[in-house]
Parts: C-alpha cells; structure tokens; sequence
C-alpha cells in the first residue's frame, strides 16, 4: 500500500500552507485548508495554478487525477477524516500550540499531526496535546511544491513510528525527509540559512555591499555548488587527495580570524577533525577525489546550460561569453554536443534532422524569410522529408551541411541536404525537403511575396546547373 | 580592442592556481605558471583535462585556438610580458607580500597585478611593492573555470583604474566581477560561507548531524534557490505582495532567538529596515511578486531536470518519484513538452522524428531487441525515414504514435508510423521508416537472429491484413 494520505488537513493557508496544499493536490491528495484570511480562497487559487504550470514543465511522467481542494472553516471541519495534519501558521508558540491541541482532538485517531514550524522546538508545540506522541515537526522550503526538502524532528514525547510515518508519507509526494537527530532551535537548514542571513545583514548594516550584491556573491559562486554538494562534500574536494584533513589543516587558522561576526568557533581539536574526516569518508563513498570533481564539473555544466535558458544569474553570464565567442570566430563546423548521443552510444536520428532543419533555416534566412517577413505573416513550413542514414556520426565529430535548391514553384520549395563531416568526402546523411509557402494566419498554401519569391527562383535557375544528386526522389521499399 | 589578456603570469600553481590557467588557456591566452611544487605540472594537466571536457560540453560556442601553458622555474620568468599577474599561493600575508613585491619588480608598467586570496586585506598584500596602484585582489571560486564569480578588492593604495582594467579582463574570459564596496576580512562572499561553514561546525561537533546530512540540509533545499537568487531575493519573494518589510516583520524577531550561535546581530532599526527594502526594490526591477514567483518556479524546473540528468540530489529524488509514477500508471499518451517548442513557437520537425524513434524503439524491444540481443552484437539501424507533416503540435499535446510493419526480409524491417493526436482520427504526421539489422561489431549488414527473426516475420504476415497507408512508398517532387 502506497504511503500517501488520502485525506489531508491544512492550518494555515498562508505562503507556505498554499504550497503544501498545491503538492498534495498535484499528487492526488484530497486537501481541506482552514485559513480564515479573506485572501486565502485567491492565494490558493495562484500558487495552485502555478504549480500546476511548473509540474507540466517538471515531469512527463503520468500525474495521478489531482485531489479536490476545500476550504473550510473550521479546524474540526479540516482534520475530520484526515490521514494528516499539517500545521502552517505564524511562529507564535501559543498560537500554534492552541491549534495543535485542537486538531488532535478533531484528528481521527491513526492521523498523524505536523508542524511546518521554521525552528521552534516540537516539545513545545506538542505541549498541549492529548495526544503527543502522534506529533512531529516537518518543516518544508518555499516553493513547497518543487523543493523536495522537509525537516523532521521529534519531540520528547514523539513516538519512534510518527517520524517513521512521516518519511513514508512525505517521500510518497516526491519529497527528501531529512531527520533530525536531536531537538534544537531552528533544526539543522535554518540554522544554516540563518547564519548566513546573520552575515549578510550586518554587511548591507555595515555599507560593505547592497541586498543585490550580496545575492550576486552567492548565486554566481558557492550558490551553483550548493544547488548539489553541500558545503562538506565542496571543500573536500578543494582539500585535493588529502581531502578533508587537507582543507582542515589549510583553512583551519581562518577559523580564528575575523571573517565573520560569529568569532565563537568551535576549536578544531584532534577529535573535532578526526570525526569531521571520517563523516566526509563515509559520505564520498569510495569515490576518488577526481571522480567527485569531474562529477561536480558535469553537474555545474547542466546547471549553467538550465540557467542559460532563462538567461539569469550565471546562465546570463555564461550566454553573454558565448555572443563574444560568436561574433570573434563565426563557426564554419558545427560540434556534435556529447548529449546528443543516446543509450545506444549512437547519435540520436532524431538529431541529424535538427541539422538538417538548421541549415533549411539558414537557407530561407538567406533568401529574405528573417523575423520582419515572419511578422507579415508569411513563412516556409517543412511537410515532406526523407532522410537517408550512411554512417554514423560520434560525440565531438565536427560536420556541416550543404543545401541544393532541386526545384521551386510559388508556393514549394524542394531541397536537398548534404551531411559531412570535417575532411571526408562521402557524406553522413542526406535529407531530401519539401517545404510549403504559407499564411501563419490561418494555415493555408500561398505564393511566397516578394524579394523572396525572386530569391527562391533565382537561387533555384543557379542550382539547376549543379548534377542531381543520386538519392533524390527516392521511396523507401524491401522489394 | 579585446580586454582578453594575451600574456598571463600564473604564481602559485595549487587547485585554484591551476583552475586560472584553465580558464586563461582555454580562453586563448598565453599562461606561464611558477609553480615550485614537483606535482604541479602533473596537477595542471589534469585540471586542463577535466576543463577542456567540461568546455566541450558546456558550449557550442566556437572556443578560440588553446593558448601555450607553460611551467617556469621562477617569478620573474612568469611575469616577463605579462598583461596580467595573478598570484594564487597559500594564505600567509608574508609569502604574498614577497611574491607581490617580486612580480611587481619583474612585470611590465602597463601589467596589472592581482591576488586570489580568499579573505586577506589587499593594503596588507600591497605593502611592499612599488607601484601597489596597479594591485587589487581578483578572489575566485573553485573550480575557476566554471563558476563565474570573481570579488575585485581595492587597497587603499590602489588606483580605480586598476579595478576598471580588471573587471574588463575577468568579464572576457567569461567571468562575472564583483566589485567589493571597501575593505573587509573575506570580503563580501568568503564572509557568508565562512559564516555558515562556522555554523555547520558547530552542528556537527554537537552531534545535531554529520557531515552527509548538513549537506542536504542545504543541497535538497535552499541551495536550489541559491543557485539563482541568493538570500534577499528568496525573502523578498516570501515575503508576499508586500515584500521585504513584510519578510522583516514576520521574520525579523527570530533574529533574536537563538537559532544560531551568531547571536549578535544588527539591530532591525526602522533606518535599517528601509534601506534593505528599497535595496531589495531597486534589485526587483519593476517586477511584481507573482512574476518573480513564476521566474523562480520556471528556473527551479530547469535546475532540477538538469540535476534529474546525473540523477544527484534533488534530481534523484525527482527521478524516484517519476519511477513511483511510472509505475502507477503506465502512460498511453504522451504529453509534447514546452522546450520542444522553438523560436517560432512550433514544436520543432526534429521532434516529430524522436516521437517515431521512440515507437520504432518500443516495436524492437517488443521483438525481443533488448539488453541482452544488443550486448550480442546484434541490432536494427535506421536507414531511411520519409516523413510527412500535415497538421501542427503544440506544447501540451497529448499524442501516440501506432506502428504498422509493411514489409521485412531477414535483414530488413519496413514499417510505418502514424501520430495522433488523442480523440482526433486525422494524423498529425506520418513516418515510413527502413530499419537495416546489422552486426554492431563490425557494421555489416547480417540476418536477425532467432528470436527477433520469426517474430519480426510473425509480425508481417499479421499486419499484411492491414490495409496498405496511402502515403507509403511516396517520393519527394515538385512535378
């Protein structure tokens, strides 16, 4: 039996009680939400559809039917019938406290009861409950519904089998429970986002930099390898072989030195280092020192190309790089990306049409197609291709493709494309193109307006000149 | 004129002294590296190695001609000819001073000259040269290849020409400067890590968690965010349509509570207050709260994909979740993903061949092509496709593709796609396709072997009831 709740129950509808509510729906949950805010029906109502825009864009997997969403308005109302609770209220103690209590009594007996707290302790808010030992604290990250992390920490009265129950459930709905080992304020994340946080506010106090550079000091630096490493698993690597004890013995002494306002540093004793080194030993798990860093290199590269998409932060940076690199060296040949490669070890068929379609495109730039005769509503759609495969290509191999204009009338324009690669002859691939001339407003077949109709056959009078290549026209048959 | 320096002086030839010379190789420039240590030259190769593998992948961009690397036995060897000296040695104020001192009497008047120290003053570093005007701190982050940051720091005895030169030299070589406002132990970035490295030390030698867990704390959470937008863009967002003010009221008292060791922190004076949220606006630019929300679920999207590729952290707990979904409920339709979508807001014609390969995958491991025949040398290329457009995808679509065998021999697999569309009976294209069984080996082209061969002839003679698509067999013409 699947570990997901059925029924969840939702205190608080604020900016995180409307996260959760959106990654329990996405997953099928049935959601009650108590928030008596008059805006909590809106909130919800926006950050469930731009969840739902983010799972579209996150997953092709099948997502189950989504969960119906009430608001109701009571917490009786929420925790009738509920495999969970999930407290998300203010970080006022008594607050909580009182709510907590409520919903135990409401609550049927086999729920489980969480807070969302960002740091106080569960032996606290489980205080008032009759109940206790159901109680745990799981403390989520905004955007609940795409940050898989939540805390879990127990409570003194706790019971081993909550936090257990909790881990199922959470990891049934895509999410990493992390648990932590014993109760503290602000857990193990917030501690850490809070010192930093600590640091930062006293540098924008202190004139040393604005709310916009401190951001920049992390997002284009550290802030890429914490998306994956943490900051153990970097400086191990920064440690070279020795690893770990090499980074302690190198950076160690800054430890005392005034580089943050925290100067009350745990001292780096034998014991201190040796537990420290042992922990990293067992979490690099058998992996060399070189292995770590060309797997951190392969992940930064992914995660510089998904920032390149939305052209933000290092993706911006990198994107910039690459328009001077462009405009110093225009490229002759093209390289065949190593992701292009599929589980076959093979260049996916797939990508040799996306040259193909690549150099059709510079073909119908050349003719005058640019984004000005796009905007008047005229363009060349492809309806017929015929690809011929003759060899294979390899990650790295450096190709370009020549087009042959074959024949042309108003409305078609019929090519033939060429596959080479660098210093060889026979060609790779070849594709035989059929495009169409048409009005991008309502779909239909018309003749090609003018410079580009002139283009076409002029381009098409000088080609006819050049042999007919010997795949042309070809059909695809076994006898 | 290119800011791209021809000639660099590497001093210090460690993990981040051979991460520049990878960066400035790569870059085109000329690098000559002092390094006294016996490992270093073996330290630099491989580092270059991993980089250049790293660039092949990172971009498509066409990298300019490698410059030299050379290894040199002393200071003043490196820093002959040099435009830029970047010295990178370990973090003793005496050992920078006096190879600072030296590069500066060796290098040309029109060279500058810059340290990689992590946190030292650069008016302590510049103390002993002649001309400390040309001296600033240029602070990266490892790997200095990849991650774009790099803090500029002037002394007091720096002329802001210097910064300008540097920050035009760092910016052509693909890095992101940041120029630190005044003078401060570790800067602005160093200070942030070290503050929450300090904290994580403190976590551990408590026993609250070992090294593994304070690195998820961080990499299945915050460190997501990090990756992009740092830590006052991230409250702002949560701070809702009011922002900053609103986070600091909410947020602000937990300063005082003691969720980290650090618990002297600035006081939120109303002073304070605003400054952080008018700088937190001006960082905004015009964009609302809804909008910032959207950009960071779009580029969180991208971040764990990216991630779900290497299957590390927060992508393999996305690659975990889809198998549990996968294996709920078996897809029959396939959704058309967003990014297939190009420039003109068509899904691109390359697509429509990756939906046809995957049917044409699915029919081969239905016949018995799987792991286990490939590992056996044996498996069917794609020869030929003829495919055939006649109506339009758009993102969101929810497609199949069925799958006719036309014809076979004991070689050849002649087969036919179509692609609907679901609920539609007209195809949104077609796909004949000639697949050429062949002994991967040696690429010859050899019978199936049994069982793929009967079942493949099984296959045919069932579909040879099937009435015979119009569009197979068809060539390509104008007339």
């Amino acid at each position: 039996m699947s570990a997901k709740p059925s029924r969840v129950a939702l205190l608080g509808g604020g900016v995180i009680g409307a996260g959760w509510a959106a990654r329990f729906v996405l997953n099928g949950c049935a959601v009650r939400l108590y928030e008596p805010a008059p805006e909590a029906r809106a909130r919800a109502a926006d950050v469930l559809a731009d969840a739902r825009a983010a799972y579209e864009q996150l997953t092709l997997a099948p997502l189950p039917a989504e969960g119906k969403l009430h608001l109701v308005d009571s917490v009786e109302e929420a925790v009738t019938g509920a495999d969970l609770v999930q407290e998300s209220v203010p970080e006022r103690v008594e607050l909580k406290r009182e709510l907590l209590a409520a919903a135990d009594r409401g609550a049927p007996s086999e729920a489980i009861v969480c807070s969302s707290t960002s740091g106080l302790r569960p032996s606290e808010l489980q205080a008032e409950m009759t109940r206790p030992e159901r109680f745990c604290v799981a403390h989520p990250f905004n955007p609940v519904y795409l940050l898989p992390l939540v805390e879990l920490c127990a409570g003194e009265r706790t019971a081993p089998a909550t936090v257990e129950r909790a881990e199922a459930i959470f990891r049934a709905v895509g999410m990493q429970p992390l648990v932590v080992r014993s109760e503290i304020d602000g857990f193990v994340a917030d501690r850490l986002l809070e010192a930093l946080w600590r640091e930062a506010l006293w540098l924008v106090h202190d004139g040393v930099a604005t709310v916009e550079e401190v951001d920049d000091a992390i997002r284009y630096g550290a802030g890429l390898r914490w998306a994956f490493m943490g900051t153990f698993l970097t400086y191990r690597i920064a440690g070279g072989d020795e690893g770990m004890r090499h980074f302690l013995r190198q950076f160690g002494p800054a430890l005392e030195w005034p580089w943050t306002h925290l100067t009350d540093v745990p001292e780096l004793t034998d014991e201190l280092v040796e537990t420290i080194a042992a922990q990293s030993d067992a979490q690099a798990r058998d992996r060399s020192p070189r292995e770590l860093e060309q797997l951190r290199d392969r992940v930064l590269v992914r995660l510089l190309q998904a920032l390149r998409v939305e052209e933000t932060g290092a993706g911006a940076t990198l994107a910039a790089w690459e328009r001077e690199l462009l405009a110093t060296t225009p490229p002759r040949l093209r390289r065949v990306p190593p992701e292009w490669v599929d589980y076959n070890g093979h260049v996916h068929e797939s990508r040799y049409l996306q040259l193909f379609a690549d150099a059709t495109d510079a073909l119908l730039g050349s003719i005058g197609v640019d984004a000005g005769y796009l905007a008047g509503g005229g363009s060349y759609f492809t309806v017929e291709t015929h690809l011929s495969h003759l060899r294979q290509l390899v990650a790295g191999d450096r190709v370009e493709v020549t087009t042959q204009v074959l024949d042309s009338d108003d409305r078609r324009l019929h090519v033939f494309h060429v596959l080479l690669r660098d210093g060889e002859a026979e060609p790779v691939a070849t594709a035989e193109q059929m495009l169409l001339h048409v009005d991008t407003r309502n779909g239909r077949a018309v003749p090609a307006c003018d410079p580009v109709r002139e283009r076409v056959a002029e381009l098409t009078q000088r080609h006819a000149e050049l042999p007919r290549p010997d795949r042309a026209g070809r059909s695809i048959g076994v006898r």
